[in-house]
């Protein structure tokens, strides 16, 4: 039944789906670059230096991504608007998720110290080869870092400036902002309790693992964006409709994180742009890792127990596990079983999310669009 | 002339406007605690460890500081108000901008790995703590690094939160957040220029110093913040208003940093809080350093000429310069004339900033607090 829907979905909803989210992204792509290229020329005009570190922070925001938030955005406004209502006043307020998401995921690789996204170097991997072909003195990891962190502070403020420019009602644009600032306090205290599971990975839980999916993941990504979307179409005095997006959102939004987890695991380097392994090398306590501890053997449990800060052993140098013991933790959590509870657990909650949808009181092709959505952000390869 | 004017503030005018000063601040800090305590509630009650990274910011917070920016925002808009309008709308505006501050120094600590602010332990310093106080595995400094970043996005986004607060009218909030958002944009336009010149110390001129004043200083500080309290007051159809505000600014503000630039050789510990010769050991190119580079003799050249990223001496280690050669650098410095010459310069642009309030369209009690405030800024021992 649930496959139904979603098979459903996908092989009747795409082709119309599919054109019309290419066009948003486009337009959204359009506003992104003719805002980033006035800053740029603005900055440009005060110091040549501050010229180049925005068309470093124009390249990272215009160099690809899935757009799924505003994406969300536009269907969670769509949802309750009239056919026909023209979308180049929401533009701007869309395109403004998307900056703020370069800020976090700018920062996110700081705190990592991941090499590269989506295949490409990281912006404080671009910053340090700028600092060493430039041939200065100093640190050039310590520059990239620096550098780095501030491209995230000015895509930050950036968003703020962008969004001021969508226009619509002022009541409007205050409730806008109010769910836009309670996104970004969740997506910071999601990282936060992110990194604070990386450093006592074996103290982490189920229960904690969905908390930072939730905070980090489903309210950041889904649930907020959907909810942004909604508030940009106006007051819409409807308590039946703010609980389907978030029902929905959260369900989404878990799923999507809980498919991230498999991808961080068993995900084709290929096509994540990620090494194999990830998230076991950084030792991210997510939901199937603490699924599998607690699934396992004794036995098993001994396997999974690594420190992936300090090398299993010592000969192994300070790098953290190697290929093959990333390859043979991989192998143990599968013989566990978490895998496919986490797989059950995707397939339960997208199904769960459109059920909600069927009976939400929005337009039919919102629903369409969302259910495939759903399939698309939780059935993907990277 | 000059010395006149500022003695004769300094008398006059510091009881008065120094009481009003207190009671403004307290204003400010009753805000900022008000609004803490309530997000750590908020952040305590979805998991206890984002309740301690909440209070682990309120406390920076409140760490106290000169609350220069809301101090400079009051009296811009004291400076057009009646007598007798409550500042209460105000206070939300005014504590963002201490908020913001606390954003600003975080990341800014980061990036200089600088280990104590005001005489206490930096936010990066105060989280390595805790990691290494907990037990946890991984390494103290890059979790303090992390828990840094975050902290300081938190301030940042909670002061967009707070700023919304200010029950002013709608056309005054977007005015305002304009000029924020500018004063913003400068802020990290500013400190990149100022790390930029810390890479390449060599190539850096006088004029770049002191753009980076400009930016860094005059802008976010004084300007901005003076413009911020203007637009607060309502629309106020004035060019003759703004312009003073500008100049008096950017003259005060330049001052201000002039001054840094002495402490930041010249200071005491005790006092700044800061270890002495701290620019000199971290190769920040200030507009101290660039005069006194251009003053110097052919000998006095080749001493300044070290290269504070690596050892001067290679027997030195990679820790830079040690305490004989920073002793040495300032002596040189001092040799060169440069100081006097940075004095001079403080006192002409405190002067001139005097002249500009003199005929400047605001209220006298206003103009008196200024002038005082240009004083304060920049004769300060820390």
């Amino acid at each position: 039944m649930a496959n139904d829907t979603l098979e459903g979905n996908r092989h009747r909803g795409i082709p119309r789906q599919a054109a019309r989210v290419t066009v948003l992204i486009d337009a959204i792509e359009g506003t992104l670059a003719d805002f980033l290229a006035a800053q740029t020329v603005a900055l440009d005009g005060i110091d040549p230096a501050l010229g180049g570190l925005a068309r470093t922070a124009r390249d990272l925001v215009l160099a690809g991504g899935k757009r799924l938030r505003p994406t969300f955005a536009y269907w969670g406004w769509r949802g309750v608007t009239q056919p026909g209502e023209p979308i180049e006043p929401l533009l701007p307020a869309l395109a403004a998720l998307e900056l703020m998401h370069t800020f976090a995921l700018v920062h996110d690789d700081v705190m990592d110290e991941s090499a590269t996204r989506r295949g490409r170097p990281t912006a404080h991997r671009i910053f340090a080869g700028q600092h060493a072909s430039d041939g200065r003195s100093g640190d050039a990891d310590r520059f990239g870092s620096t550098a780095a962190i501030l491209v995230g502070d000015l895509c930050l403020v950036w968003a703020d400036q962008l969004l001021a420019r969508s226009p619509v009602a002022t009541a409007t644009l205050f409730a806008v902002r109010s769910c836009y600032d309670r996104m970004r306090v969740e997506a910071v205290a999601g990282q936060y309790l992110d990194v604070l599971g990386e450093t006592k990975p074996g103290d982490w839980s189920v229960e904690q693992a969905l908390l930072v999916a939730r905070l980090k993941t489903a309210g950041y990504t889904v649930q907020r964006p959907l909810q942004f979307g909604l508030a940009l179409a106006g007051p819409v005095d409807d308590p039946a409709l703010d609980e389907a997006y978030a029902r929905y959102g959260l369900l989404v939004g878990e799923a999507f994180q809980l498919r991230d987890d498999l991808l961080g695991v068993y995900g084709d380097p290929a096509v994540t742009g990620k090494p194999a392994g990830d998230d076991l090398r950084s030792g991210k306590p997510t939901t199937l890792l603490m699924l599998a501890r607690r699934l396992a053997t004794p036995a098993q449990q001994a396997e999974l127990a690594y420190d992936p800060a300090g090398a299993v052993n010592p000969a192994d140098g300070p790098g953290g596990p190697d290929h093959d013991q990333i390859a043979r933790i991989a192998q143990v959590i599968a013989d566990t079983g978490a895998p496919e509870r986490v797989e059950t657990m995707i397939r339960d909650r997208v199904a769960e999310a459109a059920a909600v949808l069927a009976t939400a009181p929005i337009r039919p092709d919102s629903r369409a669009a969302l259910n495939e959505l759903a399939v698309r952000a939780t059935q993907r390869p990277a």
